[in-house]
């Protein structure tokens, strides 16, 4: 038979495409991957109901561990892995997928929106875009920042960076994993605020101005909700937001911003004349800064 | 009332999200957006029985110049535009939320997936790719490559690029559009072979090893559809292709390539053997074109 990667979008439970529900409802087993993602509007129980089948939750350890469980007879039953947002979000699932064709079962997947092209709305071009990067909960003695160099690549290009806010669900402390206690922390999501700060840190750190204070950035929250917010402001700006409830990301401008993404932008900034002119500063910068390069090549020569 | 912006997502008229659906099924006006992409596997037809309602065609020319015919009452009664995709993929439609905006027109996304994110179905990580970039169909006067600049960009630092594929649907000839006439020409959609030849073409003419005939590639062809097929190989390979039916993208890959990323693209390689070492040669090139730099930079000191 087969194991279907369902997409399930952003949000609701009737976020799901209508081919999605329609092969859930034939499956024997249906799997809810529940660690890299939420489904923001909708419980477990939701889910149930709509597909008229059991949902069971399947955690980082069931997924990388034990995906023999997950494809256990799917080559005589219909199985179903559903994800938030789009199947191909998170390298764990290629994984999943390369395992199922070694036991040579047929794998087809139903595809759904997720950040990666629904970031769109906030009205910045998708061509426009760099790279997109992690960012993790800093600890007082793990600070890992290869983000930096990345947005600084996608930055010196003047394109913009989509940058993925940290989920931490059914994490162990430190001190529970060493003792093999399987208690686990109550699940934390990055918002705006942390990411900011947590950028703001690590360029005082690296000092290679990747980015600045006043660089522009647009906070995305609860994206496809009926509470989905966007705010345009400067990184300072952001460090200072209350974003609210979860999920988050965060844009990070690059000077390539078409005069039409500032003015679609407009609308979400609370200064609108500060932001016009922490956009203008940038391609400004940039601009100056081309001419530099130019004329310390023809020196060159 | 509302006007909704909803997408269909990739190929059949049931990728549409329940959502969606419901929404469509309370619209007054349906608007279908017709000239940037297709529905692989639905036509007009399909799509009005699903719906229960009237589908209205819209071309670049209603889109673009006569807004207000789709935007007409909207106050009053709901309208739907429906994109092939995701309602956030080309410039377009941000155009016709602005003008709704100024008209205090209550604007609802129902978002989708499109081959921004579903790329990620052939393996390949979404993180790892730059800038997307859009390549049209050359004419004898005319050819267009601002593209190669940008494949340039994220080849140099290592990333993949979703390479677009021109479509040309209810184009008229320079000598019908000349002479007011409104005769169309028949659609035409680009496929592998041609854009791989272009590419090829315009590298020939810039030679500035943006990439080369050697540079591993992935053909994107038919994504989410019951025909989907990739084919993993190198440039010079994708131009001798018969990728067949529309639509097709086309990735060039870059260096930072994963192993893990090579060991799912094998599965669609015709030469495993060579494609693997078309991989490794440029991970190779990379990484000794690396030492050099930190070495001219060392003597520079």
């Amino acid at each position: 038979m087969v194991l279907y990667f369902i997409g399930l979008g952003l949000s609701s439970p009737e976020d799901i495409s209508v081919r999605g529900l329609k092969a859930v409802q034939k499956c024997e087993r249906v799997y809810l991957e529940a660690y890299t993602s939420i489904l923001m509007a909708a419980s477990k129980e939701d889910l149930e109901q709509l597909y008229g089948r059991e949902v069971i939750l399947a955690d980082r350890e069931l997924v990388e561990s034990g995906s023999e469980q997950i494809l256990e007879n799917a080559q005589n039953v219909d199985v179903a892995f559903l994800v938030v947002g789009d199947p191909f979000g998170a390298t764990t699932h290629t994984d999943l997928i390369i395992r199922a064709r070694e036991l040579g079962i047929p794998v087809e997947t139903i595809h759904n929106a997720s950040v990666m092209n629904a970031v769109g709305a906030c009205g910045l071009q998708l061509y426009n875009f760099g790279q997109t990067v992690s960012l993790v909960f800093f600890m007082d003695n793990w600070k890992p920042s290869s983000f930096y160099d990345r947005i600084k690549e996608n930055r010196d290009i003047g394109l913009h960076t989509l940058v993925l806010l940290d989920i931490k669900v059914k994490e162990q402390s430190f001190e529970n994993m060493a003792r093999g206690r399987k208690i686990y922390e109550p699940p934390r999501y990055m918002n705006i605020e942390t990411a900011a700060s947590q950028l703001l840190e690590i360029e005082d750190m690296r000092q290679q101005s990747a980015y600045t204070r006043d660089t522009p950035c647009v906070s995305i929250s609860r994206l496809g909700s009926p509470q989905q917010k966007f705010v345009a402001g400067t990184l300072a700006d952001m460090a200072e937001l209350e974003s609210g409830e979860p999920l988050h990301s965060l844009v990070i401008l690059g000077h390539r911003t078409h005069e039409m993404e500032v003015e679609y932008l407009l609308e979400f900034a609370e200064d609108k004349e500060a932001f016009k002119v922490a956009v203008n500063k940038e391609v400004e910068a940039a601009r100056l800064a081309q001419i530099a390069a130019a004329e310390e090549e023809e020196d060159d020569d």
